[in-house]
């Protein structure tokens, strides 16, 4: 039978207006908890518990024939693995179920008897093409707009990146990580699974229609054991994504696959197959570091906002020229040898462009070159001059290191504040890239100027590196897409 | 004629009994700053300025003349390039100087005009065997036993941390980040500039006898274009180290080698070079990223420390191999494609160990492998015990992968804590590498749980890949000891 897989489903999936805890206990509190920091209302949401009279606060119903709806959106079933069989037969047969949620860990996973399970529910659920699945094995769904989550600490706010994770702690720390780091916000995240039912590549074709998503971020780890058709199939999808998705792959190295077997036990994929992948789709490879897939979804998700407020269609960037900007020349030849050993080209100031900057700033010391190294002047108008004079359609990026500042009421703090957002204004209008390395990691000054900078629009990475490695994730989708 | 080099002399410069600054302005106030907070005896620096009747409370000179000592151990020279010479000729006239240090900017890096002043001190000083200077366009000297720093910010504690820089930004920065990032402290620092006398390879040489220091980091962007023979005596120097030089080189690049030539005027060194150096050497290649310094710096002098307090030869990892415990599937396979992408080894457990293993902890969900991945024993005496087991002589680097713990008072945390201090002693005992990752970042609960870390003892990273790269290097710089 064909399994609904339609747009309106998943969205029912991720705005569920009933949810069925089964069971509730104690232990699987953080669900309630999600739910009621989300703002969920609560009378649509029934817990089952056998043992319990309520949770925090919530009455429990003794069995599934208790619960007063027949209806239910959403089943988050947490038994025993010798339970989920019968459970899931038990319930179907008195309600009419849209998703299950399977959070019961240890299956295909864990050994045979397990992945057994695993296909005594698979089959079951072929026979109930209204009732699909996630899991088991995972934490489930986030949905800020749907008011669902299954932490408390995942932010309200709703934003435009959306998650697809094989695995519920990585999905926990994206989310915690980069909202605290970068203040990112989801449109929506599944953390997936053992994928015995809903697919990776279902879910990439709902998020490439999801018009709250800009951006997609998958952790993958291998295709399932019981369809064979995915791997083909998650290859087409991939083909066809019109949205910038970021892909990380645990288990790209040998022995990288053989821990991928105890974890959710995919069947692993070849690097040949995925180095082939990667070349014919728009799809944006990263390397294996949550660090990593984080800073490039800070600049992905932010870059395609600032188009968006503007009404405009996004514009990528066409070349790797980049502008150096900073206070020091020690850090001036680090940058150089960054940029220039990561790819980006440092353009030299010469002919017409370099007479002009003389004489906007007829230097005496340091030099008007490409680490533009003019600290004495930052405060004065001189310095908003010459940047903008010096970035012209030959650049592509513009990085400004700055010190932090410690006195943000000081007059020349307030200079040089009014010259960046110059900078920065100047830049964006022509729709390049303009971020700030702050270095200064940790102190107290940093944190202060820091949380300014980000309230004022600003683009701001700990590090010259993470900066231009996340600009050339950028780029590299922009020249995909003018293939 | 032959300049005095020797331990002594050098020993004078960096704990100098009395200081002469001329000319002594607001607008180096930083040096006094620096002095007071170190706590020099401030009877014995002497300021000296035609304008300015006293500078934070220390007494002017309006003359060189008025300075009521001879013997001068240190005069920091702050004047116009075009009084430099005059001015030097001036002072050596009427004072005994054993150290100069120029801070005067914009000389043989700016233009013709500088690089000739620079020639003409140079050879004003060869008739001055008992004068030695460092820069110009240097920042200058740092020692905290010497009480003496050129900005307040700088740590008053000593450490086991050399510096020699040439870049004084640089420098700086490395002081002030990594003292506040990691807690590391330094024996001496040397922000060198141009090098017009005193050279690198003098500095080394001190730094390879001075009991204080433990490792030298180096900051290097050029050969001297006055000194013909420094580059020789450069190689034969870095050859004779006998102590961790962990060197990172500015100018790596074409692109860099160009920017480096407006900074200090050095002369390009080519690459082949250096990598016959890196090979013939037990100098350590350190990548253009003064993060990665700071990383490498950290591991190191904390190693050396360790072995030291015992009483012990310094014992270097003999293998590659890791052995990581953490929470979360998703990040152990993350973990595992980094470490073994960077070149390290994570054992499987077989035969004996595994039985054994199996034997302390019959495991029914997870699994006894390599990254283990067991969260929910942490609080019990068997994470201990199981742990343990797993660390054997086939083990070179033990990588904890740790959350934040919000309750710090709560009975799981202590015993959790009480684990981690068991296996980090363990490890120890065993003279391996121990190091915690605490990749939440920023977070207040991380904060607080860093701090308890740090204050007993643990090293801890931000990232797997930072620890994993820190620990390279210091199996590299073993490995090059037992060639």
């Amino acid at each position: 039978m064909e399994k609904q897989n339609d747009f309106l489903s998943f969205e029912r999936m991720f705005k569920p207006e009933t949810v069925v805890i089964y069971k509730a206990s104690a232990k699987v509190s953080f669900f309630v908890e999600g739910f009621i920091r989300q703002g969920f209302n609560l009378e649509n949401l029934y817990l089952v518990s056998s043992k319990e009279n309520d949770l925090l606060g919530i009455k429990c119903y003794k069995t599934i024939d208790e619960v007063p709806i027949n209806s239910i959106d959403l089943l988050i079933l947490s038994v025993r693995r010798d339970s989920l069989v019968a459970s899931i037969i038990d319930i179907l047969s008195k309600k009419e179920i849209k998703f299950i949620h399977i959070f019961t860990a240890g299956t295909g996973e864990f050994d045979e008897e397990g992945a057994k399970i695993e296909l005594e529910i698979s089959n079951l659920l072929e026979n109930h093409p209204e009732t699909r699945s996630i899991g088991p094995n995972c934490m489930g769904l986030y949905c800020p707009q749907g008011k669902i989550a299954y932490y408390s600490s995942f932010p309200i706010e709703s934003g435009n990146i959306a998650l697809i994770f094989q695995s519920g702690d990585l999905h926990s720390k994206m989310v915690k990580f980069s909202s605290r780091r970068y203040n990112l916000r989801f449109s929506k995240g599944v953390s997936i699974g053992n994928c015995i039912d809903i697919q990776i590549s279902e879910l990439l074709q709902y998020f490439n229609q999801d018009e709250a998503t800009d951006i997609v971020c998958v952790y993958f780890e291998g295709l399932p054991a019981l369809y064979e058709h995915e791997g083909k199939r998650l290859f087409q999808v991939l083909k066809s994504m019109q949205k910038p998705v970021l892909f990380m792959r645990g288990g790209r190295t040998k022995r990288g696959q053989k821990a991928v077997l105890t974890h959710t036990g995919s069947l692993a994929t070849k690097n040949t197959i995925w180095k082939a992948i990667f070349n014919q789709t728009l799809i944006i490879d990263v390397p294996p570091s949550l660090d990593e897939l984080i800073d490039y979804s800070y600049l992905f998700s932010k870059h395609i906002y600032r188009f968006k407020n503007l009404n405009k269609p996004v514009k990528y960037p066409m070349n790797k020229n980049a502008l150096v900007i900073l206070w020091s020349g020690g850090f001036g030849i680090l940058a150089t040898d960054i940029l220039t050993e990561l790819g980006l080209t440092l353009p030299f100031f010469t002919g017409e462009k370099l007479e002009k900057l003389k004489d906007i700033y007829p230097i005496k010391i340091g030099s008007l070159a490409n680490p533009l190294d003019v600290p004495w002047i930052v405060s004065n108008d001189v310095y908003l001059d010459v940047s903008k004079a010096a970035i012209d359609e030959d650049i592509d990026l513009v990085l400004v290191v700055s010190d932090a500042w410690k006195d943000l009421e000081e007059e020349r703090f307030k200079n040089y504040f009014k010259n960046l957002l110059g900078i920065k204004s100047h830049v964006e209008s022509m729709d390049k890239t303009f971020i700030i390395v702050l270095p200064d990691y940790p102190s107290k000054s940093r944190g202060i100027f820091h949380a300014k900078l980000v309230s004022n629009g600003f683009l701001v990475y700990a590090s010259i590196e993470s900066a231009a490695k996340s600009f050339l994730k950028l780029y590299e989708y922009g020249r995909k897409t003018r293939r």
